[in-house]
Order: C-alpha cells, then sequence, then structure tokens
C-alpha cells in the first residue's frame, strides 16, 4: 500500500507507523518526499510511504504527522488473489470537487466497496486559471475520505497532463506524478501511466491514453507481455481501465478513442477481456459485447459487431467534473450502445465469483441504492460463449 | 545550424571557427558536450554546436578539434524561403550501414542535393546484440561524408528507441537524442521527436511515430498551432516526415502506422499537405492522392478514396537497413498505391517554383542516375484541383 499526504508548511518527516490495532501500531515504514513548482505556484511537502509485507484481507490502522499533528486512518488489504474471492470494486471517472463530485463520492460510501477503479479525471486544476494547482491540494481533502481508507487504483486523465507550455510547464503529468504514485515497478512496467494491480479475483490493468502506444513503443511492449502474464485460472476478472473511451456513442469526444482502439483491441478481444472501463465523457454509457477488428483498410469491415468474445466497455465519466453533463448523444443509438444517459454518478462491481458479476450504475438523482442500470457479467474465461449483455 | 562530433578518448574542446574560406575561419562557436552510459558501452564526448546567425544560401567552411586533430568541413546554408525558390531534397529512410547502405548514399551524392529529409533508422545498433553503441559511432563515421556537408532532418525510427527493460535501459531514445539533436525549441516544440524547418519553398514537419499523439498529447497540441503557422505564400510545399507509413500495402508492418493515421489524417488533408514521407518498410511504395477520412464508425466509409486535396504518399525505407528488402507485397495491389517494388534505393524532390516538383525514386540496380519512378508533382496550394497522379 502505498500511503500520500502533504505537509503544506514544514517538512516534518516521512513515516508512517502501522498495526493492527489504532494503539498498536508497531510497524514502522520510512517515506520519501518530494515537492514541485508549477508556475506561480510552489506545493507542500509531499510526502509518500510504500507499506510493505503487508497480510492479505486484514485490517490496518495507521498514522503519520509525529512529532507535530498525528493522524489515524485505516484500510483493510484486499484478499489473496483466488478464482472465486469475491470483491467489490467502485467505478469512478471524472469526479473534480463540484456538488455533484459530492453527492457520487457520497453514494459511493453508501453503496460500500473495497476498492475504487478510478478512470482519470481527478481534480480539474486545470480548469481554473493558471492551473491553480491549490485545486489539487483541494481534491486531495475532498477525496480523503475516501482514498485514506480503501485502496484507490489510477488512471492518467487529459487533466492530469497540465501541459502548459504558454507558462513554461512541458512536462506531461506534474502535478499528477508528484502526488499520486502508482505502483507500477511491481508491474513491470517503466512508467507510471501504465501498469496493473492484482486483487482479489480480478486482475486490472491501466492503460494511458495519453502516452505513447503506437507498436514497439514502451506501453505496447509492456501490454504484450502483460496479457501473457494474465492467469484466468487465478484471477478470472480481466478488467481494463483507460481514460478515452473506445466505444462511445457521446457527440462529445466521439471518436477520440478510435487511434487507441486502432492499436489495441484485437489484443484485448483475443485476451477475453471482460470489462473496459473509460471516463472522459460526462456522461454514462454501456455498450454490448462488441468488436472492430476485421479492418484491413480494403475490405470495408470496419463496422462494430456483436462479439460474444469482446468485453463490455463501461463509459463512467459521470463522477461530477466541473464541466456540465454532457447531454448530446448521436442520433439515433447505435447498436453498439446498450444503455445511456446523461446523467452523473458512479457504478459498482461486485465480483461473486469466477463466473458472476453484478455490475450496476447508480445515477445521483435515485439516490446511492437505486440501480438505473444493472446486468448480471458473465467472465469470458470461464463462461467464453454466452451473451450475457442480451 | 547544429555541428555535431564525438572526441572518442579526450574530452577535447566544443569550439567551432567558421567563416567563408578555408584559410579565414573568423567566426567562433562554442558547443556543449555530454555523454552517455549505455549498459556496458560509454560513449565518447558528444558535442554540439550551434552556429548562429548565418546568412542564407551561402557557404560557410567550419573546423573543429583545435588543440588536438583539426578537421575541416564545409556547406552551403539553404536560401531564404520564398514561394519560388529552387531547392533538391534527397529523400532516404532506413540506411543502415551495409554494402546497400553505401551504394544507396553513393547514388545521392551523385544525383546531388541540397539537404536530405531523412524518415528514420539510422544505425541499426539495437539488431546486435546488447544493441551495440559501437555501430552507432560507425554509423556516423559512415555517414559524415553526406552528414557533415549538409543539412539532414531526422526523424526517429523504430530502431531509434533503444528501450530495453532487460538492460535496464528504460529511456526510451537515449543514444539518438545525445547524438542527434533537432532543433525543435525552434519551432515551438517541446521535445526534439517533433519539430518543423523551412528551407526555401518548403515548410518541413517531422512527426513522431512512437511518441503519443493522442488528442491533448505536447504533439498534437504542438501539430495543431504549427499546421496554422504554416504560409503557403512563402513556403508552397508543405512536407510532412514520419516513419511508420499511413499508406502501405506490403505485408511488412502493414497497418501499423493505422493509429496515427486515424489521429492525424484528417489535419493534413485539410492543410492541403503536399507530400508524406515514411521509412520503416523496406521497400518502395508511391501512393495516389488519396484520403480515408469519411469514416464515423457507423457509415462504413472505411475505403481510401482518390482526393485531389490530398497528399501523395511516399514510402522510402529502402536505404540499405541490415534486415533485407520488404519483399512480400499484399495482393493484388490495393487501389491506392500508385507504384511499389522490393528495390533498395532513394530518391530525389526536385522542387522548381511554387506550382512544379520533380519526384523521382532512384533503384540501386539501375545506378544513380536512372529514373525508376518519376512524377511531376503540382502544389497543393497553387494547383489544389489537379490530380497529378493519374
Amino acid at each position: 500500500m502505498i500511503v500520500s499526504w502533504v505537509t503544506p508548511n514544514e517538512l516534518g518527516n516521512s513515516t508512517v507507523m502501522y498495526g493492527g490495532a489504532p494503539d498498536k501500531l508497531e510497524l514502522r515504514a520510512e517515506g520519501v518526499h518530494t515537492r514541485y513548482d508549477y508556475f506561480n505556484y510552489t506545493s507542500g511537502f509531499i510526502h509518500h510511504c510504500f507499506l510493505k509485507n503487508l497480510k492479505h484481507r486484514t485490517k490496518y490502522y495507521y498514522a503519520m504527522g509525529f512529532g507535530h499533528t498525528v493522524r489515524t486512518f485505516w484500510f483493510t488489504t484486499p484478499p489473496k488473489p483466488g478464482p472465486d474471492v469475491p470483491y467489490k470494486f467502485g467505478l469512478i471517472g471524472d469526479l473534480g470537487q463540484t456538488f455533484d463530485s459530492n453527492i457520487t463520492l457520497s453514494h459511493y460510501e453508501e453503496n460500500g466497496g473495497d476498492a475504487v477503479l478510478f478512470v482519470g479525471d481527478l481534480s480539474y486544476a486545470d480548469n481554473h486559471p493558471l492551473h491553480d494547482n491549490n485545486r489539487w491540494d483541494t481534491w486531495g481533502r475532498f477525496a480523503e475520505r475516501s482514498v485514506a481508507y480503501q485502496p484507490w487504483i489510477w488512471t492518467a486523465g487529459n487533466h492530469e497532463l497540465d501541459f502548459a507550455p504558454e507558462l513554461g510547464e512541458t512536462a506531461p503529468f506534474k502535478p499528477f506524478t508528484h502526488r499520486y504514485p502508482t505502483p507500477h515497478r511491481a508491474a513491470g512496467s517503466t512508467e507510471p501511466f501504465w501498469y496493473s494491480v492484482r486483487m482479489a479475483s480480478a486482475h486490472v490493468i491501466v492503460l494511458a491514453s495519453y502516452s505513447a502506444y503506437g507498436k514497439y513503443t514502451p506501453q505496447w511492449a509492456w501490454l504484450q507481455d502483460e496479457l501473457a502474464r494474465v492467469d484466468r485460472k487465478v484471477t478470472p476478472w480481466l478488467i481494463v481501465l483507460m481514460h478515452s473511451p473506445w466505444y462511445n456513442s457521446n457527440s462529445y469526444h466521439y471518436m477520440e478513442g478510435e487511434t487507441m482502439r486502432v492499436q489495441f483491441e484485437r489484443w484485448l478481444v483475443d485476451a477475453r477481456a471482460d470489462l473496459v472501463l473509460a471516463g472522459h465523457v460526462h456522461s454514462y454509457e454501456r455498450s454490448h459485447r462488441v468488436s472492430n477488428v476485421a479492418y484491413d483498410i480494403i475490405n470495408g469491415k470496419s463496422t462494430p459487431a456483436r462479439d460474444a468474445a469482446a468485453p463490455v466497455y463501461v463509459t463512467i465519466g459521470d463522477g461530477g467534473n466541473i464541466e456540465g453533463i454532457a447531454d448530446n448523444f448521436t442520433q439515433p443509438q447505435p447498436s453498439y450502445s446498450a444503455f445511456r444517459e446523461a446523467s452523473f454518478g458512479h457504478a459498482t462491481l461486485e465480483i461473486k465469483n469466477r463466473t458472476h458479476a453484478y455490475y450496476a450504475w447508480h445515477r445521483n438523482q435515485d439516490g446511492a441504492k437505486v440501480v438505473a442500470d444493472g446486468v448480471w457479467l458473465t467472465n469470458r474465461y470461464w463462461l467464453p460463449t454466452q451473451d450475457d449483455t442480451n
């Protein structure tokens, strides 16, 4: 587990004490700290501490700020990977820090979940003048109530780029990489933007929409190797995260994901990926199991078609953002689209065993407990021919 | 002009003296030096010296190695940009350092040219055990006979990646960026892999097949701005370089360029680009003026079609390489392909004025002076509707 926090004015130290009870924090880990400048902003001291050798499925309390203001939190580690280990993911994207963001996060907390798969666009600091990085700090405080208590798996969105040559800021992802490290080295990745984690019965692959993915590039090479490492007998559920969706029938960001789809879709279909999650579009959409991989330039076969081997694509960029809802769908609804609606919300994925998982989208206007779109997903490895989206 | 050289054993200095005659080197520029380690290899001292305030269309002699071994070379600067200024480019890709490479370079020298547009894959060091970087040194010595005497415009190919995590080498393009700097800052670019130069009547844009090009990325943002900066009244000829071709009917690397084509083709058609040059495929091919930009996912319109507004695509990856000729074309020849042949060679582009340029491919087996494929190209800005490839 990587524990990160900011001390705004004083360095303090990067020590985390942790253990099985709040008054028995007997384990100790030393972290590191960093900070960064962004145009006219200087960050606080950003601490990252890597807690190793944790036991599976165990509640730990942890504390930091020793010598100044000690704060104590807790988390429960994921269970040991195994094919029938149940687990519940929250699926959230494009969260931001608006009233809607707050409702989304509150509803997710009510629904309960073991970990969040976050598909990018955290703070929207870049929508403020000079990419006001104070908004990165306020977002950290806003999200702490969940992020401090369970794993959040980070995907880099376009609002993490903070590429602003007009401000002299030419290193993409500067605030994001300083603030939100990912366990990419443990996944054999050379960059923090693409990596994987195994949790319970799920193998989760995070891809980078805004890094290079052409043939021979580091991300391409890594994904090829990573797909070969997936063992569906241990982790039957193969879930892929990215920011920019491949199947989106909203006019907003329409076809933006094409370039990456063209490169990687064949691999995900061949790998029998179960679920591909994206954000970016501030709306909700779920696809049928479809693929679009027959095109060879001269055969004209470029229309998405039903394919039981293909993943379900979910666009869950409806977290709350700051730019408003994306309410301009293409008409008519294309055949690849199973359900779409311009409402804020979040989703949950409850993996029950190796064959079945219940997926549910919760609109903000209904309250947390109402499912506006729910389907039972069957596993592509163990039940590969069952078209569960019909 | 950027002058680069290596001193293998001693640092020496990075000074260049230059002037209008070999015995009148009255101007002085101070360069910088760098070096790098690559696995078990340590480079010599790599010097880069930027000669500023040069006059257009002027022959300069230049020398370096003062205090040790002085060597003197010369170059002629390009003429001032203007719409009817003639200029002759050599077009070379995938050169390598084989017998074929030597023939290609010799033929180019016989044909004469003012500057080389090089579409990537220089040394093929990565095809040798441990990416033997001595091959980067030998390639520099091999190519010196041309590179030291006229501008070579560099494009990064896949053999420049040298990405080898198994050797602990995880920074892409490490040897290339240390050895071959590009004038990217002068072009408003934030990375050396995409940039532009204006020479005579040509505006040359270099794109990076192995960097990120998705929407919002630095290359994407730069290209959008750069296309707006092109002034066809001053530089009528818009030429785009990349490594991986968008229109290739060879089985080798078939469709590898699709992902970048999907992202950028519309822009180049709208910009009325004249000529798109690529390498990568170790063979030769020239397209008709075609485009494939009508696809909207559901309309099925995904077949390349004749389009007088579109550029001609040339694959000139037949420089010599080390991997052999790519002699397995798809059959039948698709309608977008005008001419294709599995032979080594190079091409020349002789711009005559704002409306006409003579393009010629020279196969190695015919000698330099024989044109195996030649066409008059008419300018897309000044003669936009003339289909010159019929």
